[in-house]
């Protein structure tokens, strides 16, 4: 079974993402394409790679995973695919591979390199929509085997650094932020559950908020504020039976805390 | 063919979606996964027990139906599977599958028993999306004829009753509700076709308008509000060219009401 | 392999792509269905056809492609079926499949007549849902080769103008409009970048403001409103980091010019 999996920030408007699949069913014919989403916040990489990195191991070996948040598509940055845990991944060099655990020390990365894209007889890619023109063919290309990732260009140890940085603490306070909202105003943010081990009772705070950990959504009494750790294994801030973001006003990018109860 | 429907409040945001068909692929490879809704607005069980009640007979037999619409999540509701007309469904207990006329009273309904899951060799489920961790396998287990609905779990007869009531009437007077809006602005109510039959002339009204019945959405002068009767045989309010949620104010859940023209 | 593609203003609320994938796979068990997009604003052939006419290329031969826009619904309008470019293309006759280069002209057109539909043993039809009723089985029937277009009704010639003109010069200046406008705010015209070989330097102008023509979206400086030829080779107004559509106030239909710097 061949799966690619696709996450842009191309929304739902246009066909966009449809003209992707065409190109990968042409030369992947019998392919299962899974949408994991397009609704990446337009060119907001790290959503890009907080969600494949907290996605792809529910997905069969040999899935190859496809990422296309793309500010810099037509100017000089670099194609890599990355092999890693069994699975391959391919996105614009800008930091949303290295955002998955232990790619950037473990996995083989390689770049594509303009000599084998030419020798594959594509049309000239497009200025504006290398999704379509570079990065769909290539990812039929390693779902059928066609090409191996070391066949598309030389290996690199380069690549760029995570485009959002992890939760950082300093022994009291733990600081991270909120990466993504759902549709239920759910705020999802970047810390860690391991982070917590070191707490005794924590405290998550937003703005002038301060939350003590519950374990599901219904768990709070309702319109209450409440966070806790989602099923992808991160801090999340919910409201009971009501939206968060709403309730607090709070937006991407936001700082979200956590220490210890005692010590405030 | 092994069809497996999805119905969800997940929205487009985020890979929850996307995961769950990981999950299902990996238990069901080669399935054919298709999006019935992802819109069902929040935690509204009416909604999304009333679209798949009204659509699941156009799929073929076999189909599995999941709707994943779980305020409960990580509670002790039940998780429930019924063999209906040909067709399985899987679901939370919490109305959703008694909305599906006939169900309730002649369906096979098992629930779901913590021993079976447990012997089934998938990781411990989170306590906030059981989407992921026990109904797409579920489901996969369904529809590959891993599991019968009777292996799952002891057979119920108590199902919690539909979430949304049937439109009610006093002899004169039909009461329903909107039940959902879609995207032109039609407001679509939970007033079946068959009880208009009472009427010689019905008269349809929300707030203080009063409509008549058209055949068609060009039936009516552009820009008219009007009513009629749906592809899916309920009444449905709208504008002629126009969009009826924004022409009348009216929200999910407001009153629609049918009585004879000439009583007024 | 099969393909069908869609193309509707149906939106993801409610279930009427779903089930319109149903009745496709009840008749055409196995086929690949693709969502091209379904967010064609409501009513809007213009965009409908826009897309289909931009895209179809790019999909393998003997794809059939779906176009449901429909406002006449339930009214005297015809269906009809073109073969075009080894490619099948199905729509109501309002104008979205003259869109498409050269068919009017070249493909063979062909209107679903009331007779054969009536043998084929579907349900009858809805006046509003021929999406699901009528189209969906059609579509199934051709992908399969159970039915060729000349078998579903008499060969047409006179077919509806397309729904929206291309652009068009007085010499001096080229007229346009905005078709669309994506995810991202860009605003796509229907100006052909074959029609901007008249010029030497062209100035695209929206409301007061005049552009220079870029050749990547990071090309202008952040913040700054730019024009390009976009990767499917129309003139599109964009503006760095940033959402043009908000910038602008363009609304879809705001008139769009090009004329040559020089002569300002």
């Amino acid at each position: 079974m061949a799966i690619i999996t696709l996450t842009t920030d191309f929304g739902a408007r246009g066909p966009f993402v449809g003209v992707m699949k065409a190109v990968i069913l042409r030369h992947a014919p019998g392919a299962t394409i899974i949408d994991l989403t397009h609704e990446v916040a337009p060119c907001w990489c790290g959503e890009a790679g907080f969600w494949l990195a907290r996605t792809y191991r529910y997905f069969p070996a040999a899935t190859v995973h496809l990422a296309v948040v793309d500010p810099g598509v037509g100017s000089e940055r670099r194609i890599i695919a990355a092999a890693h845990d069994e699975q391959l991944f391919l996105a614009p060099d800008n930091g949303i591979l290295t955002m998955i655990p232990g790619l950037a020390q473990r996995a083989r990365v390689h770049r594509l390199s303009e000599g084998w894209r030419q020798h594959q007889g594509w049309p000239e890619p497009s200025r504006t929509f290398h999704g379509r023109d570079i990065f769909a063919p290539l990812a039929a290309a390693l779902v059928t085997g066609r090409a191996r990732i070391e066949d598309i260009g030389p290996a690199i140890t380069d690549p760029q650094r995570a485009a959002l940085a992890e939760a950082e603490g300093d022994g009291a306070t733990l600081r991270g932020q909120v990466v993504t909202i759902d549709t239920w105003g759910n705020l999802i943010t970047n810390i860690d559950e391991r982070l917590l081990h070191e707490f005794t009772e924590p405290l998550v705070a937003i703005g002038e908020r301060h939350l003590t950990l519950t374990q599901t959504y219904s768990a709070a009494a309702p319109g209450m504020l409440h966070a806790l750790i989602n099923s992808f294994g991160v801090v999340e801030i919910a409201s009971s039976r009501g939206n968060a973001a709403e309730v607090t006003g709070a937006k991407r990018g936001d700082v979200v805390t956590v220490r210890e109860r005692s010590s405030g």
